[in-house]
């Protein structure tokens, strides 16, 4: 099946993931979490809410923490249009297309609008937030893996093409996909000049899978963990430091205090050009899925945070991924069977 | 039960962990798995044998492989002494103490004392190597980790004590040990002035379980996982890349073609001074023993290299570490237990 | 004076800074130099020019060298717009506008637009080349700084403002700009989404200062300082390592074989938001610049390759800039002033 | 003239380079500088001493800082003995030797012989200090450049071969020594297991030149610099960071308020056999010296701290070294000869 056609004259100009709303039933151990391993600064903060941005950030926040006693869920992710103007425009297509889409009041934005995607996932657009200084050359005032900025979201989605294709009308562009079986699974969708602003994953959804926060170096990211490994977040580290395949980069996964998961990640490539045609990638079910580095945990296939009060669908198939779990019931270190292994 | 004292003034003058002997069934693999991800410098090779040596080495080997068509063993670990004199001061003391020693022949070595210690393990000495240039500075020469020069064993013997005692009679400081409900399960000795030439752990044996490369940077370390996963050794790395607990450093392990194990580590500290006490561990048999990153899968546990015709020998109790498989089937990633954290 | 304003409909669509042609008398040295040194590869080459990329560009090349038995020179820099639709787009607008433009033949890129702008700088646009593979993962075929993708040219130029605002109108933003006396006499102008595709510096000009390749981490960097000390290119290091001021990143410069001049950079910052306002930066000419870092040499502030056949024209005023000359010769390094230190 | 050959049987046992006593007219601007951008943590102060040891260190301190309202100087450099009983086999040697030597007082160490070396340096040998828990581990708590440990002293001095001597006579090796014109103008000297504890270099003296401490990582000592630019120290960068010739690392000096200079190197490789034997290195006057990066301003060469009391003695020629200042004016940028440049 032929993956959608990025629409190259989008009806509104959306221009990159840009934050995140997230509900925590302990603040405090959210807060050291976010602040001293990956290494975000408070932007504000009341009782109730903080917000946070990466040391790179002048926009007043990439993450919103609000305290909750319910379970804790995602309550939206959001991107940034480039003008007030595209705002209006998007509420024109999308009450045109029937897609529920209103304004709404967002402390530090000046207009939100909110609407709901192909899926329900809900999803806010704002083009104008209160700006704060650029931190990251305040080097000596940076806190565990210091944090430069919101890169994506991965997003679990029962129907992967329909979500695709609903961003795709909205210019977003296909670095590359995922293909099991001739059936795609996964698509890595941009509109800033990274391969990744939306990734979107087969599984039961929407779910909020993780953001991606993009940290400086390698010494950065294990200075996170060793932050995390000081101060009791070291059982948190759900799955890396490894390198994904996939022509991807080097990853973490960590799950903070309520079970949300952040991923650390190194500066991407750049993909700009007319010529950066999606990339296919057929995964074969007993590799890893790596260059190197274990394969992940059950953990990270089967839990996501659910979006608040958007229900569930599940695909007609979920797949059977190869969990850690799998690999080392199955894996044998003598001996590398031949065919493992090519010359160098 | 407390641990041996040091002899401070050794019978003769055993200066660092320094060679190692290993046989391997496919020498190609072998030297490829060596030259390119560990990045180790071909000294001399002819058809059955090759002599490897850190880019940084002197000396003209700190590994030597050669080929069998039986299961693949440790031959021997070496060490150096200072000079020949102290070769024949070993000869004299190991025959007064009834400790098997005899003078053998070995190429690019100019004497050579074999002797089995207290628990069996072959170990050679040596004073004088022929040498080789240092290559550290010719970078651009270099290849995967770049592995700069052998650090330490990790030989695993049943009686942790009586074998510790034998090399601390012999001059070996211990900087550090592990503690569980009273006994002594591993020892950290050294002779050089870092932590570790020999780590002995509670298991059967004696076996050889892992030699640890030194290696320059995390960027060495993960160029070195890199070239693993692009020339076909992506699923040789076994664990890792993580924090040890007890002040320890940065790991990755990984098994070469024949599952002979190999650690990368980073430069670690300097102990050499009078008042470098041996510090204890008590071990939580509940905890992953690091500071970040996941515990040891099972097989880092239970397999090993035997020694050439050394019989093995089990402890009366081997104990029941904690696996990754374990680790996995218990943990629970949602809200981290409030005992784990502490403020930051 | 204001600086110049963005036009955000231009009339067509340049996307980023992604080529150069340079000029060489000795075509084997070049090559040595940038790719043993700079890391670039080879996409195809003849007795007479050379095509590199960077490891991770798609693109056929981002640098070619012609060879001269004439003094070396630029030939031009390039751009790339998104579609041939654009190209057609910019011919129009630059018939009616009265630049110089017409269409060359350029061996890999299907339709060339070659025109001068307000400067007489020879620009080049391109928006389809043939490609080649991506190859940021092969890291164990890299060499030297491994360069990942031309980044920006820094041009120089009689008149900031003017040759400014020629670009503006074509929709270039401007993330910071120098200020001395009132007087603009730099601008960072930028169409991707980080701070830098041309940088306009107030010099005699047009003349072509340097381009910046992106490196992945300083540990690349330093690669390929080490690389260039070991294959003799040592003394090519002209300005470096150091941090810029104005909060950009980490700098080196080396000059090729020819004298032209090539930056090193880390990844930079991301600026897309309609709220990213210029920044304007007072120079103090007693500074060096630089957060940190020895002032650039003379030669940085007076060499540079011009472009072929432009007429060089020089500004009413050139300045007069702290060269390393002059700093070595006020410095005192003895009880540095209260003035220069604040409280941490 | 030939090297002094080492004493393998000295009569005390020195142990390492250890600790260094300065004295600081503004205390609280040097405690900055130490603790802000070098990363030494304070183990005890008062009002006019501060005790800093770098974060892995275990004994007391390596830099103790004296308030002064003279000019600054350095009151002694100071090496480990291994056990109190060395330094009495260290002052029945000084004092069957002639060497001036006495027992003094001196907080938190034990015991402490104080003597001077045949160039008049003021030189503390003590065994056992007070001890503090070694902080590598805790990460978060770093600051700046996370200096691990004292790594040794550079000490000027007008005659090299006699200096040499005295420490080779108390068992000092030589890694590697400078030759101009035959004639020895530096040495490096160690006890412990890397190139230096020691290193002695030709000219006016005895005069403390610089100590080193160690980092681990190129990002921390960057990190270190990033800060020095942030709170106001930038300017105190006086040299690097380069690569050092003579297959030695990477360097940065730079100069402390009162003028004191700190080398900040990494980790050194190792030097333990009995087959390392001196490396000669001749010194091409028209050389950096380096193997990249500019060669150090006048300042390095000419600016030095005194010893409290001890009167100045002049070689009988004090060589031409080439200082960056004359470097520059001889430099060309253009077409590198072709004898600079080698093949790769």
């Amino acid at each position: 099946m032929a993956i959608p056609q990025t629409n190259f004259n989008p009806p509104f100009n959306i221009t990159r993931a840009s934050h995140l709303v997230l509900t925590a039933q302990d603040l405090a151990a959210s807060r050291d979490f976010y602040t001293e391993v990956i290494g975000l600064v408070v932007s504000d903060e009341d009782a109730n809410t903080i917000y946070l941005r990466g040391v790179e950030e002048r926009g007043h926040h990439s993450l919103t923490l609000k305290r909750t006693t319910a379970a804790p869920t995602c309550e939206c992710i959001g991107m940034h249009v480039f003008s007030e103007e595209d705002l209006d425009k998007a509420k024109f297509h999308f009450d045109r297309s029937g897609v529920p889409a209103k304004f709404v009041d967002v402390p530090f934005q000046v207009r939100t609008l909110r609407f709901s995607d192909a899926m329900g996932t809900p999803v806010e657009l704002c083009a104008i937030m209160e700006t704060r200084p650029r931190l990251h050359v305040e080097i000596h005032t940076h806190k565990g893996a210091r944090a430069l900025r919101m890169d994506h979201y991965q997003v679990l989605v029962p129907d992967v093409l329909a979500a695709a294709k609903f961003y795709m009308d909205l210019g977003f562009r296909i670095s590359d996909y995922l293909v099991v079986a001739n059936h795609t699974i996964g698509t890595f969708l941009y509109r800033k000049n990274n391969p990744w602003d939306l990734v979107l994953l087969h599984r039961a959804g929407p779910q909020f899978h993780h953001c991606g926060y993009v940290v400086e170096s390698l010494y950065d990211l294990i200075r996170g963990l060793d932050t995390a490994g000081n101060i009791g977040f070291g059982e948190n580290v759900e799955h890396g430091p490894g390198r994904h395949g996939l022509s991807h980069s080097y990853y973490t996964y960590l799950r903070d205090p309520d079970g949300h998961r952040t991923e650390l990640l190194l500066p991407a490539i750049q993909v700009i050009d007319r010529y950066d045609e999606p990339v296919a990638y057929s995964i074969d079910p007993t590799s890893t899925g790596n260059r190197w580095g274990f394969p992940p945990p059950r953990s990270w296939f089967e839990e996501a945070s659910e979006f608040v009060g958007v229900p569930l669908r599940r695909p007609p198939a979920e797949g059977d991924p190869l969990t850690l779990e799998k690999y080392l019931a199955s894996k044998s270190w003598r001996r590398a069977p031949d065919a493992m292994r090519k010359s160098a």
